[in-house]
């Protein structure tokens, strides 16, 4: 297997340039924010399924900080399954699909848009099912992704949620001007993020692991939940992912020095929140690896990203933890553009 | 440690009685429900943390499959470490919490009712600052719990959620006729369920095992969330838990033939569609243990439950995966009734 992870190194390598035709080309997304703003939206509903429903998890916390409103995941399989049309008439109901194809988030739109829903669906495929049923449609620009694990699908689907609720929060489409600032240096923020090798050392010490905990705590939850998707999908280890509130009220049972923990600790309230994590985590003696702009004292291993915002972090912390699942199954002998068992559309309902 | 377990063991089999309480004892509940159905709620948010989320879960597909309601559950992070207030006036917001002390629920609710939701406890300690917090407050009559791992509360919060949501449902309080029928024959059904042996193969099969998933669809997702969580604290094994929806879109890739896979695969739609998902499973030749009421071909081990309507199989199916935890812990040579690294109550802000 020369050729190994091949596409999924060529999709991690082009989020930089994604990053900037998503803010270069962003008008659409502008008139989506403003029409969304325009409506009297009073809660916000998001709907998706594998890597998406971590992107949707971020859109989550956006929805709720940024724009004060409540927000959360729905379960299709209420629609799909069950028959049942929930009166979302005061939602907005996102749909997240790199394919668009997926017939229960289809069916979930559907029902959503039929009950008086502002419906949108993010996607990085306009013609999909998906893009058709909703109201709305914003697409993510990602251009083709080669692997079946997916990448810069996942962080053009933060980016475009990004954009997207901080335009409705201006309610002209555009964002802040502060916000502007910080977007603009994204591009080169995750040029510096895929610059790093930090996660090398990782990938070796995790050669004979099978299994691992990721645990983050408010923006950097997606961060968890999506590293350890990635890790599970393309190097088949048992990656636990809680956010270190969850961890704490009892799966922090597993953790001791034969378990391995990647804990992902930035500047913020969500860090600041990590400290007892931490400090629990060190008095199991667990193996702790951390992800953030600075070592913590203690710790065995870290992978340095970019210091940011909290709000932003997302969008660079995952890139050093692709690239750890691309080597950790390079170093095992996988190939993370085939996994076993599944495919890079996955149709469910 | 000759009494190993012997606090969870006594939990565990208190569940027929505590199910007998609480519908013996179910007037202030009733009271509660038909406050509920007075108020214009529309749109119902849930709250809570370890065991008490996976109840949670249960409630939110009750919400939306017999209320016909939008419901999800919410980060407390949102408030207790963003600082942020969402508008929650047109929703129910539900905290469910066994001891009723966790600092981040108890900050959620006191933030919802102030925004004018409608705010309720469902809690085992009607003294508690959750339930102090709370509008209105269900008590489920659990009685004080020996082990740190949660049993007898997690079916006494499934089982409170259950009444209350079909009280608000026919808009007295009382719950329909049909429902009654098949809610009287539960305690006798719990009895059925702990009478089984059929957990005591599966333990000894899992004695080695370091690695678990555990999946479900429907109603049935709550059960595989809880048993995993369950195993994971008692046993320290890495169980990874996924809807069958959700396994399928990337995290599938896992299973192989030295993966056991737990199934709950009920009568009625959640089971009905885990049939594609056992046929991925079998493919990947996953050691494949079912929990339903009859076995499936092709399977190395089956625990039967009682049939019953998917809706209730919640209060049934959870029983055996206890005592499943159980034995698993005192086969490995642990001590379930104190788990390393835990306490009963968890303080997280």
């Amino acid at each position: 297997m020369a050729d190994a992870g091949q596409g999924m190194a060529t999709d991690i390598a082009e989020q930089p340039t994604t990053y900037q035709r998503i803010l270069d080309e962003s008008a659409a997304l502008r008139d989506v924010a403003r029409e969304i703003a325009r409506r009297d939206v009073r809660h916000v509903v998001l709907v998706a399924r594998g890597t998406s429903d971590h992107a949707a998890l971020y859109g989550s916390y956006l929805s709720q900080i940024r724009l004060g409103l409540p927000a959360g995941l729905a379960s299709p399989s209420v629609v799909s399954l069950y028959g049942v049309h929930p009166d979302m008439s005061q939602a907005l109901v996102i749909g997240v699909s790199q394919s668009g194809r997926s017939p229960d988030l289809v069916e979930v739109l559907d029902s959503a848009r039929r009950s008086g829903a502002t419906t949108l669906a993010v996607t990085n495929a306009p013609e999909s099912e998906l893009a058709r049923t909703a109201e709305l449609h914003v697409d993510i620009l990602a251009g083709p992704e080669r692997a079946v694990a997916a990448t810069k699908t996942y962080t053009a689907e933060l980016l475009s949620l990004l954009l997207l609720v901080e335009g409705v929060r201006t309610g002209t489409g555009a964002v802040e001007p502060e916000v502007e600032r910080q977007l603009r240096r994204l591009p080169e923020l995750a040029a510096t993020a895929l610059a790093g090798h930090d996660h090398e050392a990782v990938a070796a010490r995790l050669r004979y692991a099978n299994q691992l905990v990721v645990t983050g705590r408010g923006y950097a939850y997606a961060t968890a939940k999506e590293a350890s998707h990635k890790i599970i999908e393309t190097s088949y280890l048992s990656a636990l992912a809680y956010s270190g509130a969850d961890l704490l009220h009892g799966p922090v049972a597993v953790a001791d020095r034969e378990m391995p923990v990647l804990a992902v600790v930035g500047d913020g309230p969500g860090g600041a929140a990590m400290t007892e994590v931490m400090q629990r985590l060190r008095a199991l003696q667990a193996d702790i690896i951390t992800v953030g702009p600075a070592p913590l004292p203690g710790v065995q291993a870290h992978i340095g990203v970019p210091a940011v915002d909290e709000r932003y972090s997302p969008l660079l912390d995952i890139i050093p933890l692709q690239r750890l699942a691309l080597s950790l199954a390079i170093g095992r002998g996988e190939d993370p553009d085939r996994p076993r068992g599944i495919t890079k559309v996955t149709h469910t309902r």
